[in-house]
């Protein structure tokens, strides 16, 4: 067979491709939200039947929340398993989309085409590039290159609570040589990127709470404790003027760069100035001794997420609110242990609290980050396909995201994975507005395809 | 005619009154939401019928905002203007109510019968002890006792944006002797009051914004400034470790209590462990060289009366949000400059802000603080004739709530305001499942028909 074969048929298939994707965008399956449960599960559908009709064994996997979605096809040569999510983000503040999440549409831009939608580009577009690459081979040669089996989780925008127990109940199904994982990026538009280091992720929520309803500050505003007061604290204290973070017991574990990583990234001439400027910043705001690809790849971060307490309508109400809350994520490196960091926050929580003033935690998600290991021989020729495909050679990068399941198919199934996408840094992932371009849709699909040549050659 | 005689037909009218007073709860006038708008205009509509059936001249009158209901009754002795507010607070968190807040209804409570909606205290119940009491005495005696101006503002809960410019164009027909404010609540559960000393306020909503759009914590976080953490500052920084608010000039004007008013609210055994116990709490968190008394009457407050940013729904989303917001009250006493304060405050703000974040600043009200002259001639006959009604003297007493409209009475219509009302501490104003007991609404009319009759005697 003639890979180039392959790569004339994606061109040519590129428009039925577009409304493919399109049909799968148009399935609201928010993981995080209750309300989307039948969308989740539509979402899975659509790909059990998808995945037939390219002659795979595909089913619809029931777990305690959203269905996983598990297909195979057998082969010769390498086992190879891809992994995409068919969940997206809420869409909230929907006020900011210029249309409907969910109503998908191909729009002209001065960059050229983008695919405009929740999801386009995490993950439904990503997944689908490494699907239609499958199409077009099964299409030119009436098979597919190798034994693969397609793995699709619907939660890994709500912490994947039902992805280690489907991984260990299923380990033998499961395990393959290598897992592909189209979730992360390109490094610029013209140099496509196999991630080889990702952050873990700490999620943690808390609720503030002092009086037992909420008061008049009025009458009690003054002699009363204000629970927004005492976790403005708790948050202020988070950070030291160095932008550092104060938990302690937070940096063990987190290693510094080699001299061959930092000299590697600093090859990148990564352009911060440009990579702040397009959303209006442009200051690094992490700590001050570390360049921006550290602070976003291989260093520790804690954000908050979300805020909330006392009356957040229009208008005006004086209220001492009982309750206050706040969503809190740290994203880890290293060897970071995302129980201790856990525990020493919640420690330092409660250190901040004065009297009449309780705590609640609810915690979400403790994956540690996770390193490649590029020794794998996968890696080298994927790294030479992908440079094919694109203006510049493919390099080895960080990623300041978490993919918690490259670490899990490493620790439960003894799997290496490999990482490669195709997203780009204005796709506006978990905003309004997100996008996959349509440059991302189609080189992504040629660019699988001749990762899988090169895998099967 | 007989005091005595009024005062019985008004125990025999109870239940009728009651029913009015229901009536006027089931009307959702809620003042600082507009979806409430026309519902601000039936209650304004419902007053003005009720003021005519007790041969009063009444009118609804429009302002910008939400009507007032204005009306007038000839007589001879002193001419007497009563307020009221006729708006409500809003009602969220609604999960909270154990009824629909707009459903009231006469709650059998162990400590005796509640009237228990939205507005059941502030301040359609006692606006009404009021009108009941003219009702008793019309019925009675055939005629008023005297001639009074009734004035019933809709935005006394959303900051009375239409108040002061009203005032100044009728001021001609709203000034009168004296004006009567029913607002306020009994100094404890046997102990009626007049308070003679009223904080003021002012509100701000600010908002801080850093990135153009919301961002990915895994792509940005570490790297692009986090607005909620640079409002957690903000809030942090408004308070030192004693508790007195630390904005440049905030306590410019503010004065110390007389022994001769220390003395007197010492006298009044104050029992703050009981009042900070009821809700929960057990140590005041005021200024810590002040008596509770003083964080609640005589003490200048800033409070944060709502927080929001980022993600707030259920579950978990990793975004860095490109604003945070939130709405501070400050509580002033003596003679506090709301202006200079807000200007102090915004300054203080900007200082804290990091390259790339601006703030944007909403101002809701800026009212000074008032204090009664008790030497008109109108208080030490009312406090006398409330000493008849309940079991113990009534006490001249501060409150820790702004009702500016007394300082405007003084300042624009030249005219001392008398505070006089029978709210009870566990009202829950401002909060889910407010009530009115029965015995303030039955007392309340029973002592204005007493303050009446001193004043007319």
């Amino acid at each position: 067979m003639s890979l180039d074969a392959v790569l004339s048929r994606i061109d040519a298939d590129l428009p039925a491709a577009t409304d493919r994707l399109l049909n799968l965008l148009r399935i609201k399956s928010i993981s995080t939200d209750p309300a989307y449960k039948a969308d989740c599960d539509a979402a899975a559908d659509w790909l059990v039947e998808d995945l037939k009709s390219l002659g795979v064994d595909a089913a619809k996997r029931p777990t305690p929340g959203h269905p996983m979605v598990v297909g195979h096809v057998a082969g010769d040569g390498p086992h190879l398993l891809f992994y995409g999510h068919y969940d997206v983000q809420p869409v909230d503040p929907l006020n900011l989309w210029h249309r409907d999440p969910f109503d998908p549409e191909v729009q002209d831009t001065p960059k050229g085409p983008v695919i405009r939608a929740r999801g386009a580009s995490d993950d439904k577009g990503q997944l689908m590039t490494f699907v239609e690459a499958c199409r077009a081979w099964k299409a030119e040669t009436g098979t597919l290159p190798c034994r693969i089996t397609f793995f699709f989780e619907g939660e890994e925008e709500s912490g994947s609570p039902s992805l280690i127990p489907f991984m260990k109940e299923n380990a033998a199904e499961l395990t393959a040589d290598v897992a592909l994982i189209c979730d992360t990026g390109l490094f610029d538009e013209q140099t496509p990127a196999i991630t080889t280091m990702l952050r873990g992720m700490l999620g943690e929520e808390l609720t503030i709470k002092a009086a037992t309803r909420d008061l008049h500050s009025g009458m009690y505003g003054g002699v009363a404790m204000n629970p927004i007061r005492v976790l403005s604290k708790v948050l202020a204290g988070l950070h030291d003027e160095t932008g550092r973070v104060t938990v302690p017991g937070f940096y063990d574990g987190v290693p510094e760069l080699s001299n061959q990583i930092a000299a590697q990234w600093a090859d990148l001439n990564f352009d911060h100035e440009s990579f702040l400027g397009n959303v209006g910043l442009s200051v690094p705001a992490g700590e001050q001794d570390r360049t921006p690809l550290e602070m976003i790849w291989s260093r520790p971060t804690c954000e908050v997420n979300g805020i909330w307490g006392g009356y957040t309508g229009d208008g005006f109400k004086t209220v001492l609110p009982a309750e206050a809350h706040a969503k809190i994520s740290f994203r880890l490196v290293g060897t970071q242990d995302p129980h201790a960091i856990r525990e020493s926050f919640r420690d330092y929580v409660k250190s901040c609290l004065p009297e009449d003033v309780e705590v609640e935690f609810k915690g979400y998600g403790a994956s540690p980050a996770s390193q490649m290991s590029i020794e794998n021989p996968v890696f080298e020729p994927s790294r030479k396909a992908l440079s094919d495909e694109w203006p510049k050679p493919a390099a080895y990068v960080g990623c300041g995201g978490s993919i918690p399941i490259a670490g899990h198919f490493k620790t439960i199934l003894g799997m290496d994975a490999m990482l490669i996408g195709f997203g780009k840094e204005d796709d506006q992932l978990h905003s309004p507005n997100e996008k996959y371009d349509m440059e991302s849709f189609h080189k992504g699909i040629r660019s699988w395809a001749r990762v899988l040549d090169a895998l099967t050659k």
